[in-house]
């Protein structure tokens, strides 16, 4: 064993993440269902207390607040659920087989274990879904890994009060000591990041954290999957029939999902595509007066929204739609209604350097486009990963028989191809936490694309899997035991049976 | 679009590959399934010409080569059959919920789309099964993805008359141009690798290259997942009881595995943890005479061989049980017998920096344990990760009811935290190719352990997920759609049912 290189403090952290670590991966899954019930009962309890030093650090609503810890509470509960139900184990069992066509074949099962002490940065947009308790969290303690939380610098207060009401539940549900941990500071993050005995890092927030942290974790001696989901401006394409349609629908919704926590959510439309000369515009000025002024996060985050807002509207041919504002108060902090504004596919091509970037907060930009453009060519144009992209249709062109049905299905694709998630009328921000839920998408969207940060499937970036060939019964996973102890979902490959298909192909 | 930063040559292939994407991404898996099938029928049929090839390039026997070809076959195979169940589709309905609990939930639905060109390093000691049709490349191909195969240098030929081979059988499949092409040369390999239109990497090698390439992948503009397979050196824990039960039949296992392939396997038994005094030493020495001499791979790979070899039997306190040698003939080609050498714990301790590295060809190392030593521990005190771990118990030990059960379960919970599968009264070498296989493991056995390298579970390394959101029933992937066109296997979340566990629990 090597000297550690962490101060004392954090060495303690970690040492204690990693004693708990074989303890708490031995936990039998509706124990670790019910420590997290525990936790969401407690969460719920504290809210009024918890949301009402939220307000106060994040500047966010009490509404908002109040929603988004029943969400979290929901979250865990749902990860508990998962946990009984099984299927997250992908529990395999290949039966001996004497008659493989490659020679005789072993008894192979196969199911995912815990990778081990797990370090979550948490993020300062969402302070209780994504945050001490958020999904992140709850996929790292379902699935048995020791979890350490860097608490955002945005809410420190409720960082360590979140912790006390997670830590008072945890006692007495038999889980092991040293499995829930919260440290603060970015160089205490980056410092247990480096520590050998960490197998894997999640993340929310900026691009440019996001990259600096997992380079950090690509670069270790052993190197660790890293989770970071970053920036998306989530491209939305409009058609002239959905517009004809329902416009001042399309402006409302659009509206309320750009201003909704003040714009600062990764899945804010940022870019609407709409054809020229058409009527939502017009919609949206009408629909967006007095819509009500919302504080940012913080001071840094309203300053570099106010110099992305001055350099989108100091841009060629930008034409403000909604003027908005935004102002500092004696604190600091900034306050802002949405802003609006429209540019031609032209000059949206010739200003993309000043336009292109997410702007992080209520500013969102319609890009006006000439009839005939090929729609499907703009995705790959403009854009590198996004967690979202969404399509409006009209009802008719909904069925897929109108004139257009190939264009759109191109489009489809196209977004496909760049996309965690494809939505059809409706609006990107509001995530359902549910099992067939995929946020995520190809970089810069995400550090990593191969799974999720919302709903139940994100339990699997904490797991890998692992094969045991001709266990004795005694010595088997439970979960791959014939007689099925816990009851979970076995995929059985019989003998005799494989290749079927490909050798009868012939 | 910015410039190109290949050569005119590799730009070409690039191209082509991407070209390919859309079109082969949106091929019907029964069609992609018919095209491997496809290869795999053309690959049986050039099998003796193939063979020849190999046998001159690689040294590997006939009959060692002619089984490769099978597998590589059946492998394909088992891809086919793996696209027409579906189940790789991963497809999860959560249908609209009017009375979720956080509110109105919308229809949402998951499946896995293919990630886009990929580019494959070929092994050099599977010239068949690792290497142009091997079992990366049957997944990516599977999964949709225009592949690019790296050859490896050490059976350029081979490459090449395999790659013809399957060009030749895909034509009339329906396929895209543009799905499978070869290229040589590490350095057009690394090009490659970092050309943005790339989207994965695979790789089976050594730990200094597979680490090399994924610090590429990871440092690129955009990051793209790199699966390598490194280096592993398999322990295996024989117990006293076992030896007394069968000492004669664990040797002769023993034996074939080390020297099989001349021991140029990633899963070779390189580290064998035995009881101090135990028979087996002297079992391994009166079945070891006259073991065959074998030719290794190439030069460099014999000449490093013979370097390790030396090191290891100059080490303090290590005892040939079997003397083995390697010879050079004049055209540098190594020769080797089958070297195994024991040691005591406290020699290999003091020893370990000579000793503990896989030494890749005929070596293996017996490590005799002095009774009451907590086997448990000497896992992370020796050892990273392992592609394997193995454990020979006698019957009665089976039962899992004798008095060292408890440490018997210790030391299998121990092996399973650091390797990819385990196994029980077996040998590591010959990985069965099912759909519950786990080839992999933690840093370094592979660069990414989230995955397996060999059987069907392999095609999800070349997917990623993408959810999608009230999409009408024209615009769905074939298999979200609620009429199954596909047959695939779907996971449904009725609405009203979540969560259900997570609720009642209180």
């Amino acid at each position: 064993m090597t000297e550690s290189a962490l101060s004392p403090e954090l060495e303690a952290v970690v040492a204690a993440a990693e004693a708990s670590a074989a303890s708490f991966a031995a936990t039998r899954p509706e124990d670790r269902a019910g420590a997290i019930v525990a936790i969401a009962d407690a969460l719920e309890a504290a809210k009024a207390r918890l949301v009402e030093i939220a307000m106060r650090e994040t500047g966010l609503t009490e509404a908002r607040l109040n929603g988004e810890v029943t969400r979290t509470a929901v979250q865990l509960r749902l990860f508990a659920d998962t946990l009984v139900d099984g299927a997250y184990l992908d529990a395999r069992i290949d039966p001996a087989d004497p008659d493989f066509v490659l020679g005789p074949r072993p008894d192979v099962r196969r199911t995912h274990l815990p990778l081990g002490p797990v370090i979550n940065f948490s993020a300062s947009n969402f302070p209780f879904a994504f945050s001490v308790l958020g999904g992140d969290s709850a996929a790292i303690l379902a699935a048995g890994c020791p979890l350490i939380v860097k608490a955002h610098s945005g809410h420190p207060e409720l960082s360590d009060a979140t912790a006390e009401v997670a830590l008072a539940a945890l006692r007495g549900t038999g889980m092991p000591d040293g499995i829930f941990q919260l440290v603060h500071g970015r160089d205490a993050g980056v410092e247990i990041l480096k520590d050998p005995r960490i197998k894997a890092g999640s993340f929310t927030g900026s691009i440019g954290i996001g990259r600096l942290l997992a380079d950090i974790a690509a670069a270790r001696p052993a190197p660790i999957p890293f989770y970071g989901e970053l920036g998306s401006v989530n491209p939305v394409f409009i058609t002239a029939d959905a517009i004809a349609e329902r416009a001042d629908a399309i402006a409302s919704g659009y509206l309320t999902s750009v201003s909704g926590s003040a714009g600062q959510l990764c899945t804010k439309p940022g870019f609407v595509f709409i054809p020229e000369g058409s009527a939502l515009p017009a919609a949206i000025a009408t629909t967006g007066t007095d819509l009500p002024e919302h504080r940012l996060l913080g001071p840094r985050i309203a300053q570099s929204f106010a110099d992305r807002r001055d350099a989108i509207l100091a841009s060629t041919g930008v034409r403000p739609v909604l003027a908005g504002a935004i102002r500092f108060d004696e604190d600091g902090q900034g306050w802002a209604t949405p802003t609006v504004v429209a540019v031609s596919l032209d000059d949206f091509r010739s200003g993309r350097e000043a336009l292109v970037e997410e702007a992080f907060g209520p500013l969102s930009i319609l890009v006006e486009v000439p009839a005939g453009t090929d729609l499907a060519a703009l995705m790959p144009e403009f854009y590198e990963g996004n967690l979202t992209g969404t399509l409006h249709l009209s009802e008719r062109e909904a069925t897929g028989e109108t004139e257009n049905a190939g264009e759109l299905r191109a489009l489809v694709s196209a977004i496909s191809r760049q996309v965690g998630r494809v939505l059809f009328n409706g609006w990107s921000t509001g995530v359902a936490v549910t099992p067939a839920q995929q946020h995520g998408g190809p970089w810069p969207a995400t550090t990593n694309d191969s799974s999720t940060s919302v709903g139940t499937a994100a339990i699997a970036r904490f797991q890998r899997p692992v094969a045991y060939q001709n266990a004795p019964a005694a010595f088997l996973p439970a979960a791959l035991r014939d007689d099925n102890p816990l009851g979970v979902p076995q995929a059985f490959s019989p003998a005799g049976e494989s290749p079927q298909w490909g050798a009868r192909w012939r």
